[in-house]
């Protein structure tokens, strides 16, 4: 099975099973906007899929797209943004090691891949959501999403919005997810655009030609083995490897075998088979982060270590706090918070289901370290010196903003935040602007492209909720184009 | 340039310039290791170095080997340890994401492997060095290099110390290192097996059969492309990614632009070209970590983020604290000493040159804290708090040893510790237990094998001084073996 894998040589292929000028493998976000704009480049198109439908890990998502630079949405809701703006916000909440290079392609281009979005059906409500939350309450269309109007990104770039997610119907009735509503019309235009898709399908090996040419994949289909001719070129969008239990022990251990936000599917096959070619690989290391705890919550207490010391304003984005929870903290933390805190979470919009009951509640914080097993005075210092500066609204530690600011009283409790973090890894391929899969050597792989969480996108090791659609869908419309040109 | 990466294939090589059973690029310590065990199985040998002469890496190194398990060495000097306990401790330390089955094989290994060493003719002096140091100060032949003795390890394992380090000869002349003291007895060895070497040579690609067999190397030599037939076996022992500057900023931005530990040979040359072939890799992420401040004055400071809070023990191995500072703290740390303790290093058997001033100080903390832009009552409190146990004896934060526990009192000051670290690249390769080297598939790629830092060894993320030179000669040996096979 593994050997299957390694590349095919076409000269070996007696007959093929379908054909097309661009091949697609992967019906998420990545291979629908790749189909998108091969098609409209003149290309005949065929998707690959190896689920029974179309949709992928986006279809289930909550559909943030990180977008802006001044997007339509953006000036609706009232904020101004620019295209270096945005940038010098991304370069940092994307780093270490965030490539700049790739940003400045991806912020010139922010404003008309919203336009383009919205072209193809995408609809977006303009009505911004202000409330702390990992997605909004409502079908608002646009919300922060990467802690930009939070310590430390608030003093490096303007605050603005950029989470932009596709309105749902019948939110309320659960019916849809926003990334369905994002996907639904991506397939339509697709469709209409004449392009073929298989279900179904799963993706075995790349076909060669002596030149080393991609021409084609092989493909298991009910049991048969298939081959699938691409005249023009192959893209790969199949999603990341979360769910491939070697390659997260040896590229991302910490969140090994704690999958949040993937589908089973990703499983790196198309990297893998990319890598068997020689493709290089890029931030491997790289995981987005989910934290397991309402934002309502988390803004109401003070994050602490094992050690009882704060580390990360409790306002940033919460997926900011469980990077610096999982990868700073060694994955320990407690949030510590008062009955007035934990009442203001419960009195808020969020839905009570997702709010954590502390696991310790004591009329004390001294009796709280105690019963915590906290180093003796640690979180005394902790809570002392936090209330010393709410009381004067201000946040010297951590700069946490002062609308969130107050001092905790009594009784005081603590929510167990360790092992609370989940995630999907964000490295893989390494691409080049034009979504061309880079050989080891540096050269692209002639006829071979990759979009999507399939590939090392706009997140060295930072990240914030709509990365993953916003480069999915913008280079996946790269890899379409090129791949349509050959 | 870069398409010299790519495979050649067999039938295009006309003529051989250099043909052995096994040929193995790299006379660093994995390499001459390989080269002495494959003689010894019986097979012609032919190392090629990209230098003018043997040596790599491990020449230049302090010289630990990371051994245990009760190696003659540690008996001699009064420790006892055993394979499970040494096991127990990488298990943690190597971690997390730690390959605990090559450990386990390690450590089975480890005494055979100290008395192989030793019957090359590497020379060990049986004293044991106690003091605080990146290596010992004379000639001593062991020391902790892991911080065992250290919370959080002594806890975990009975300490023992494993830093093994050959004896040199005019070490206060400062005629050779440690390293030197491992190098020099292998490359006899091996030239008394009649092992054959060729300098300036820098390899290209790899060789292949149809079938996919290496069977050979490019290179190039004084401006002319060679070509290598290696009849039964490949050995890549070509040293770590440190110097390539596209691999640190996609593998481990964090310490990209700061070789330290690393020869500028160290390219990732000979990952890449296995890359080429398919060859999977592993724990990427991985670096070793030089923190630039004595140990002797660590021990007698506190170590202190940018936040004013201590986060590790001050008498753990110092490559430790240096992964805590730039890998949880961002790179940024101070460490606070006052006159006495500053005396104290000074007094300590250190050359004086590497004791490091401090950059601020005060004659209180609150002048200090307020000097060096901490928040307010941030370090106050943390010192306050660390006096008041250091006064019982007794460190409830970070365990650090009574030993090094003493209240800080006035004048105080702050050595400036932000990016002050620097270090190599510990991922690469994935490679079997008998060293060789893996396909993405996860089956041996046929004539292909590695060992040192060009593979993933020991280390997953966390390290110990010492691991570089001892997997990189414990799979150097077993490259040797498997390659004299074929």
């Amino acid at each position: 099975m593994s050997a299957e894998l390694r590349p095919v040589s076409a000269a070996s292929v007696t007959s093929w099973d379908h054909e097309a000028d661009v091949v697609i493998a992967g019906y998420g976000v990545a291979g629908a906007t790749a189909a998108v704009e091969a098609a409209r480049a003149g290309a005949d198109v065929l998707v690959l899929e190896r689920a029974g439908a179309w949709g992928g890990a986006a279809a289930l998502a909550g559909g943030f797209i990180y977008l802006g630079g001044g997007t339509p949405l953006q000036t609706a809701c009232g904020f101004s943004d620019s295209i270096d703006n945005m940038a010098a916000f991304l370069n940092t909440a994307m780093g270490p090691g965030a490539d700049t290079e790739r940003i400045a392609d991806y912020c010139a281009g922010s404003v008309a891949h919203f336009e383009w979005l919205v072209d193809c059906g995408v609809p977006f409500k303009p009505e911004f959501f202000g409330e702390p939350g990992w997605e909004p309450l409502g079908d608002q269309g646009l919300m922060y999403s990467g802690g930009e109007d939070a310590y430390p990104f608030n003093t490096i770039a303007e605050p603005a919005p950029r989470g932009h997610v596709p309105k749902m119907q019948n939110k309320k009735q659960g019916q849809a997810s926003a990334g369905f509503m994002l996907m639904k019309p991506l397939v339509q235009t697709a469709t209409g655009l004449g392009v073929q898709s298989v279900y179904d399908v799963r993706v075995q090996a790349l076909i060669v030609e002596s030149d080393g040419r991609v021409v084609g994949i092989t493909a298991r289909q009910y049991g048969t083995d298939i081959a699938i001719k691409a005249r023009s070129g192959v893209v790969l969008a199949t999603g990341s490897f979360a769910y491939n239990e070697s390659m997260m022990a040896r590229f991302t251990p910490r969140i090994a075998g704690r999958p949040i936000s993937a589908v089973e599917h990703h499983d790196g096959q198309g990297i893998r088979m990319a890598q068997a070619l020689g493709a290089d690989l890029a931030h491997t290391d790289a995981t987005e982060v989910a934290f397991l705890v309402d934002p309502q919550q988390l803004v109401r207490g003070i994050l602490v270590n094992a050690r009882g010391q704060r580390y990360v304003a409790e306002d940033t984005y919460p997926g900011r706090a469980g990077q610096h929870t999982l990868y700073y903290q060694e994955d320990k933390a407690f949030l510590i918070i008062d009955e007035q805190g934990q009442d203001g979470a419960l009195a808020s919009q969020t839905p009570k289901l997702i709010l954590r009951k502390p696991k310790w509640v004591c009329e004390t914080v001294a009796e709280l370290e105690a019963e915590m097993g906290l180093p003796f005075g640690s979180l005394q210092d902790t809570v002392a010196r936090y209330n010393e500066g709410a009381e004067r609204g201000e946040d010297p530690l951590l700069h946490k903003k002062a609308r969130w600011l107050r001092p905790l009283g009594s009784p005081i409790g603590a929510i167990d935040l360790r092992h609370a973090t989940g995630g999907f890894s964000l490295g893989g391929l390494r691409t080049s602007l034009s979504a061309e899969v880079l050989h080891v050597s540096g050269e692209p792989i002639p006829g071979l492209y990759a979009a999507g969480r399939c590939t090392a996108g706009l997140a060295a090791w930072g990240y914030a909720s709509g990365i993953s659609l916003g480069d999915g869908s913008f280079y996946g419309r790269r890899a379409g184009r090129s791949a349509a040109r050959g």
